[in-house]
């Protein structure tokens, strides 16, 4: 059996209260073994933008990423966001440290191009490099992961976190046993968003597709379960989605199945 | 002898610039060896609180940095400027990652207090750890140091980049033959700063003690040549003064000894 290894990935709404942000670095650190968190940053980056004149446009989801809106991103998942979580995470005594995907080459991406809609820069994943990181991951020194990964021709690109999770389980699942937990507001994928005891507790691929043709699963939670389903089917050992409650009780939120 | 490691540190003017940073990267990249690159950035942390509607207010050269300046701060050098210089090292095949002082727990400090002045958020260095890089530094990975450092409670502080390459240097020094190199925008320390034709090719204690009363050697040069000279008198083999055309050419800018 490989080493244990558990990829968190949270999301901008739970880092962006302080309190929410304590209660999550505490429960973080109280995880046992390697592992690596991964951060979102949303809503943050969309304030910053707002206080420096810029306008926020989404479609899908998706943030359209600018010039303008790049600098906001790469300062505020790179600097202020990341840089925060890892000073947090050593005053609790875990040894992390940030790292965008330029950081080790760690994630390379291409520019979007050929959509209807132009993002702008924003990246799709091409490769995973974690030959640098693994040797500190064994150790458990902790990475923690903004959203941002670079072109290999010195551009960062702005890029779905819960990609990037899915994608550093995927290639992190060829040498450590590997679970993949993404970390948000709700207790895990509920029948109806407003209410928590609406819970689904196990989801294969054949509920998802029907929960999906009947639009009880729609929007930011169907890519957040693609890339769980293909974790799994890419050697990840374990999905789950959940909250901060979740995180310290095993067996809580919604357990993708194959 | 132990393995060479060229510490460089490189001031906020050479990085604002489009052309000169890329010169800079170019020449950065070509130095043989292990490395460690220390960037400044002030002047655009100074652009950035403009256009967030902040005011910079400097004494004695060293920016008052209240908790909006900190967040302008660690935005600006911890994301911006330091996730571009290492995409634009990434692209030159330069194997570079980012890091602060929190992470890795590099560069512990405390706030700075007592002074006449209230710098506000500003760290005076307590102790380097350099362990967790090491390893990585051996293999010729190169860390780029953005000029903040933590309190081991949670908070970011800003410190002063000269400072924080000159500790980088003496703790490495225990384990590297250490080199330290300033580069900034002039060839060296000058008898007239308006004149490229005055370098100093050598400056020891003596002879910058007399420049300093006679007011030749003054303002932001004194504490960099302290930092200097304290770094040669624990254990760094050399260090000098220079601009990006004196990194490439062994021998140029001004030489400290002891």
């Amino acid at each position: 059996m490989d080493q244990q290894l558990t990829i968190v990935k949270v999301g901008g709404k739970v880092l962006e209260n302080r309190e929410t942000l304590s209660v999550f670095l505490d429960d973080f650190t109280a995880l046992p073994g390697a592992k690596i968190l991964v951060h979102g940053g949303g809503r943050s980056a969309t304030t910053m933008a707002q206080r420096l004149g810029l306008e926020t446009r989404m479609v899908e989801g998706r943030r359209i990423t600018d010039a303008g809106m790049l600098e906001v991103v790469t300062m505020v998942y790179g600097g202020l966001v990341n840089k925060n979580v890892v000073a947090g995470l050593q005053a609790r005594g875990v040894n992390a440290f940030g790292v965008t995907g330029a950081d080790f080459n760690l994630i390379k991406a291409h520019k979007r191009t050929g959509a209807e809609i132009d993002y702008g820069f924003v990246g799709d994943v091409d490769e995973v490099n974690p030959e640098s990181l693994a040797g500190l991951v064994k150790q458990e020194i902790v990475p923690v992961v903004a959203p941002l990964t670079h072109d290999g021709s010195g551009n960062l690109l702005n890029t779905n976190a819960d990609t990037i999770a899915s994608s550093l389980a995927v290639s992190f699942a060829q040498s450590f046993d590997t679970s993949l937990v993404y970390c948000f507001e709700k207790p895990g994928v509920l029948i109806n968003p407003e209410d928590d005891n609406t819970l689904i507790p196990y989801l294969n691929r054949e509920l998802f597709d029907m929960y999906r043709e009947e639009g009880i699963i729609a929007e930011g939670m169907v890519p957040k379960l693609e890339n769980g389903f293909n974790s799994l089917a890419n050697g990840v050992l374990e999905v789950v989605i959940t909250n901060i409650e979740g995180l310290s009780i095993p067996g809580r939120g919604t357990t993708l199945g194959e």
